[in-house]
């Protein structure tokens, strides 16, 4: 009983590890195309809805006040690196608004791209809350409450009228109205309210099709779709992968995942989204997902098909550069 | 079916994440005590048998020979955090046979102690072999062949003669020998073989009381247990479970981590031996089991208890410091 086996780990000729959870793909009306394992258990989404929760910020008309194009809106649908580049235009989106980096409330930590983080302490610099993965998503929350015309202060509580927003969006994407005590608090301390992957299927399908959306969130939606698909760079950083696939796809796939072993997406062209949880939040796992779920799916070129190979089936160096294993979706996902 | 959900990952009121696993607790003699799952499937152990990789490092004779006290007996049987204290103590174990960094063959990465890695890059320095979380046992199975008087140049192939005593010390503490084909390639390019998790539980229970052992054999495990006991900052590092739990029990409880979730150990006044095995690879997981069987199955003080507690129900905290969570032992492993 329990989730399938969705992806093996091997060593030399034996599975060293294994990977179960449940995996969602729905269209826009929330019929399901597959479904592996309990769909309807609530499942926190962490950062792998930052897109979703990006749409405030463009309805609220911040990013046309502020003059945003798609790196800023990339970064602020993504989980970044704390590279150079990202941490520039996260400083723009927030110089924009007249803000500086005390503003954020994400908290600090150092970047996860480890060349960056050594580079930094190189040059004798600290982590700050710009480093943190978090701080393009809350550069948007509070240029949207500064369109909004409320407080900026307490923009990372439930009853702040940008938490409330994007409650809203979440319910109405989703198609349901999520229950409070479903509320817990994310790593970068905004709430995280907990989902059936069914319902999350059902908001990406939506978000990548603009189905049943008002106008308003529809081209919301669009400009975000395209943000990511044009600056993918920005929704994670290098050799990242949410950046890998979505350079390799463009506006054809879109992916974002989320701690602890969450991934999301939309394949616009198919009308379905996709939402995936393994288990024990292994985030190796999700991502193998993913990019096998693209391979069953997706019309590819060869060169595509080629290219998303690592994805779906990395395999394990060792610190010698020794080829010692590796990643493959198991037999349920191959369908 | 599969195996038991043995650790629980809460965030707010819910289960966000689940690790299942096996765990075997087995006497010298081979009696099982506690089995879990399933403990006969062969299990690549990975760094958590790096104490009975160092037995040949004493029965060779080479530990008297270079004079190693306990820092670099601990580092021989350790995965260091690549802090100045460890990386000194690798560079003496070498000097002392004559050699250098570049007989070491485990390959480079930055120290896993993120402090250490910064300060390394703040120096302006780079990271090497000695850095590498396995210099220790390298440096080890160096000075092995150097009072065996065969080549250092071939140490991590299988037939090398340290290597070869290293099986066959494997297949004498177990009690069985392993078949060739259950050999693969280990992060550090030494062989790595896969073992029942009972065969692992019997090996630590042998090693930690001497049972069954030749006398050379037992005057070498006793050696290793009391280095890791009296300088467990050497078998681990800075704020590591392995040194925790160590510093904490002293001689009464030997711990060793290995990677993809993998935790073995000995309790030696109850002739106990200990084998986990997360199926996910999940260390945080493998970590809070062992936590809570000591727990179970040890006397302990209200001081000890109060200390355990946060290993084997930690509490997970976010950026700003908030407690958003936590990890706990699940019912199958509470008894």
């Amino acid at each position: 009983m329990g989730n399938p086996v969705l992806v093996e780990v091997t060593r030399g000729r034996l599975t060293e590890s294994r990977h179960r959870g449940a995996v969602a793909v729905v269209d826009a009306d929330g019929k399901a195309v597959l479904a592996l394992g309990d769909v309807a258990a609530p499942v926190f989404p962490r950062s792998a809805i930052k897109a979703l929760q990006a749409l405030p910020l463009l309805e609220s008309g911040a990013g046309d006040h502020f003059g945003f194009g798609a790196e800023e809106l990339a970064l602020a649908c993504g989980s970044h690196s704390g590279e150079d580049a990202h941490v520039a235009g996260v400083e723009r989106m927030l110089a924009r608004a007249g803000l500086a980096e005390r503003a954020l409330l994400c908290g600090i930590h150092w970047p996860l791209n480890q060349d960056a983080a050594r580079d930094l302490a190189r040059r004798g610099g600290s982590a700050t809350a710009l480093h943190n993965n978090c701080s393009g998503k809350h550069a948007g929350f509070l240029c949207a409450a500064c369109a909004l015309g409320v407080d900026t202060a307490a923009y990372i509580t439930p009853e702040h009228p940008v938490q409330r927003a994007v409650k809203a969006v979440l319910d109405d994407l989703a198609g349901a109205v999520i229950p409070d005590e479903r509320r817990a608090i994310d790593g970068c301390s905004v709430p995280t309210w907990a989902m059936p992957l069914t319902g999350l299927a059902r908001a990406f399908a939506r978000f990548g099709t603009g189905q049943g959306l008002t106008p308003v969130r529809a081209a919301a939606a669009r400009r975000l779709l395209a943000a990511c698909a044009d600056k993918p760079w920005f929704v994670a950083g290098t050799n990242r992968f949410c950046t890998t696939l979505m350079s390799l796809f463009g506006p054809r796939v879109f992916a974002k995942t989320g701690a602890e072993g969450v991934c999301c997406g939309a394949l616009p062209e198919l009308g379905l989204g996709i939402a995936i949880k393994c288990d024990d939040g292994g985030n190796r796992a999700a991502e193998v997902v993913f990019a096998a779920l693209v391979g069953r799916l997706l019309a590819r070129t060869d060169a595509e098909q080629a290219a998303l190979g690592p994805l779906a089936r990395p395999v394990i160096r060792n610190w010698h550069g020794i080829e010692v294993g590796g990643l493959r979706p198991a037999a349920a996902l191959l369908g």
